[in-house]
């Protein structure tokens, strides 16, 4: 773990708009600096979004937001940090400027990590008195959702520092990808502008407009990108012999004609002209907003989709969600909940992908719900991945719900438990799952057995668990009987 | 509806055999030409990973598998079929020399289509004697996943031959995109030959290693465009400004030293080893098979995140399945099922992203098998997406589940339903749900109850649906009351 939680961000544009959300959701005040009327308006706006997003990213329980400042200069803003993200236009000169403004307000090992798309380090450490202190964090946007960061060093700059960086990075649920050696655009702009030269062609000469040439990539090989990069694929295409022969059978084609086209196409008026309409066409019946949403709802459901299959960013988000949990069930402990009550199990806002064709939560989501607040009880009595893994687990034999409500997405819901019997084999449960607004939307009285994994027969849990759950169970009892248990379907309620 | 039925494909490396897995999974009779000795061997490699995949791309029922015939020559391949696909190497002579030869054997209405990555549909027709019948239908790896088709005409190519193409591979469940004019490479190809070229060039220089390319892409923009391409990307990158403020932003950074690397780098054997090693270091690790289904599992979970979504290849998928429902419902009235036994509401395999972390179906998904079983039993009688927009819908008011044994992903499973009322408003159902091999896994009695979607109150069904409802349940009335139903939670079993 690294200490670092007092960060500043100078630059309220996508990129720094983007940190500044990045930080505040995992917990980490931001002081913010940005000389424009309407930073803090355009701000807002990412941080809306960012808000929306992480409702939906992931069920574990998401960190205390971060507070942000809006400094009114560069020097108040760096004061004190410890990290200082640089994300103003780039412009060599600009940039190595705001070092030495940021350096002259701040102790020589103050980590000063530029957004650079393509600038290299060498150049903009040149002028610093402290240039060890200097990386390139190359972020992509949104930079609150993609896990991607550049971590690429200068001449000068400290091994220490871009380690720090680094892990600093990962903690945020971000990849942090060190660049071997630092070269103009780094790596994926590099691919990028690769792209993007070839596409202006295309649409120059008429082969293909910026909607066909999206579709082109969207419905097939970037499909293969979100999760197996060019390498990985192409190892694949190659059938069983492999990358060897991928190469020896395509490499020919790189020597045809088609490699003629690598010049710079000339951005005369007229195709900015025809981009922009093109663009337009396709994409104009969305506000910037909407399209943005659209576009974070795809992430999340791709990243959340990568998750299940343990792969690539995916297998980040996994971390980062159990570093969530981890932090939550740290925190659960240390609340001071009446123990007499039913306890708080879960706590979310309903995300759209759980909603049916009848505009609201989907009916297997509501035993989701119930499902998620039973291991949330039971990750509170002990038993978490370690506990599977040596001791056993609850099964759920019987579950009985009663659907008393709508409700929509987006909105706030809770679900409490009450305890019926915690001693033993058996665990018998009463769920209440309420909007936050109060009303109760369903009840699920439940009965779980605990299980030894091996012989998959039931059998006693840990003298631990047992401990812990009959002291909740004894905490409840002096409860009424809730409405709806202990009743078959159909009797009146 | 196009009439396209019988096909043939010439050719069985990865493509072609992509191409017959394609089809008979969409209840196409194929027959294959291939000369090579191993043909057989890695077709069946293929078939097999595709109807793994097909058993968890949709919950709707699968269509009937088509068959495949090898063919002992090309001859009797193309004999009689409306289709030949074409998947031979890509060299122009031997392409030109099979249509000659498919030519001989076939009508003039029959269409041929070429699925070269790269060769002028113009230069393949040269020498044909019906010219108007070729076109490009250019697919990507995985064939039976990925959706894109480019369809590329020739100067001589008839346009009903493009659209009846275009509309046959769209029916299965594919996205064909027409390009707007012919050039080498196409639209896709021409993108990734950028992205090679700039990618050996890093791997050549150092900068990084196949792996590190692969991150780069697969943690940041690789997420991006499996549902946006670039141009929709860039719109956003650029902030509300748009797409104009985008160019004039970035536009010059076309210009900057980093696009001087557009020459192809030479494949040296030094380069040829070194990615051939890195890619061994990278995924060697995992069997080519392993690695292939990694992919088709990141690309289904994908494809149906994006479904949830309506969005891209998503909606490409959405529709698909929405044609393989309607095409179930209709079978499902032709048969000749038992009235007076429980209905068969619904048969498939369980995905492996639906197991937990005990690795068996987790718990909300044996409510989600019940929910579909109700939601195929009321389209069965009618209630189906017009009539939930006109006349209201089935909402579930009480649900008790038993759960009597585990199941593992891949495992079939089936759910017969039990009408036990079906008169008036109120809907009372009991679901068994069985593994394939006949062991009972779950009980579910359900109360659903008629609701008008504009008051959101109780309401009668139509008559039609009463109707089918009220003849079903008397056709169960003298089924026995089945075991478990009418019980409350903890009652013996």
């Amino acid at each position: 773990m690294t200490d670092i939680s007092r960060v500043a961000v100078i630059g309220a544009g996508v990129i720094g708009a983007g940190w500044v959300a990045r930080f505040m959701e995992n917990g980490i005040d931001v002081a913010l600096f940005d000389p424009a009327p309407d930073a803090a308006t355009k701000v807002k706006a990412v941080l809306d979004n960012a808000d929306r997003a992480y409702q939906k990213l992931t069920m574990a329980p998401r960190a205390k937001r971060g507070n942000l400042e809006f400094s009114p200069s560069l020097a108040e803003a760096v004061q004190g940090k410890q990290l200082v993200m640089e994300a103003v236009p780039e412009s060599l000169a600009l940039k190595q400027s705001v070092y030495k403004d940021i350096e002259s307000h701040v102790d020589a090992g103050v980590i000063i990590a530029s957004s650079t798309s393509g600038i290299l380090p060498t150049q903009l450490q040149e002028k610093m008195a402290n240039p060890q202190r200097l990386l390139v964090a190359h972020p992509f946007n949104p930079v609150y959702l993609l896990p991607l960061v550049e971590i690429v060093a200068g001449e000068q700059t400290s091994p220490k520092v871009t380690v720090a960086a680094g892990e600093f990075f990962n903690q945020l649920g971000m990849y942090s990808l060190p660049i071997r050696k630092e070269i103009d655009a780094f790596v994926a702009d590099r691919l990028l502008e690769a792209v993007w030269r070839e596409a202006l062609w295309l649409v120059k000469d008429g082969i293909a407009t910026t909607a066909e040439i999206d579709d082109a990539i969207r419905f097939g090989f970037g499909l293969r990108w979100a999760q197996m990069g060019l390498f990985e694929s192409y190892r694949l295409a190659g059938g069983e012999a492999g990358m060897r022969h991928f190469i020896a059978q395509f490499g020919p084609c790189l020597q045809w004609p088609w490699t003629k086209l690598t010049d710079v196409p000339e951005l005369t008026d007229e195709l900015i002209d025809t981009i922009a309409r093109q663009s337009d066409e396709q994409s104009g019946q969305y506000s910037f907003r909407e399209l943005e949403r659209i576009r974070d709802d795809n992430l999340i459901a791709i990243l959340q989709a990568l998750k299940i299959n343990q792969w690539g960013a995916g297998e980040t988000l996994g971390r980062y969600e159990q570093a969530l949990f981890d932090a939550g069930a740290r925190e659960e402990t240390a609340t001071d909940e009446d123990p007499g009550q039913p306890l708080l199990t879960l706590e979310r806002t309903v995300p759209p992908d759980w909603t049916d064709y009848n505009n609201h939560m989907n009916e297997s989501r509501y035993l989701q719900c119930f499902a998620d607040a039973s291991d949330a009880l039971l990750r509170r009595v002990g038993v978490d991945a370690d506990y599977v893994a040596d001791s056993g687990s609850y099964f759920t034999v019987e579950t009985h719900i009663r659907h008393l409500d709508e409700v929509a997405a987006l909105q706030p819901i809770k679900v409490t438990t009450q305890v019926l019997n915690g001693v033993g084999k058996k665990l018998h449960v009463f769920h209440r799952l309420f909007h936050g607004d109060g009303r109760l939307l369903a009840t699920a009285e439940q009965l779980l057995i605990h299980v030894d994994l091996e012989s998959r027969k039931a059998s006693e849990p840990t003298p631990e668990v047992s401990k812990w759950l009959t002291e909740i169970s004894a905490a409840h009892a002096a409860l009424d009987m809730p409405e709806g248990c202990g009743r078959a379907i159909g009797d009146p309620h």
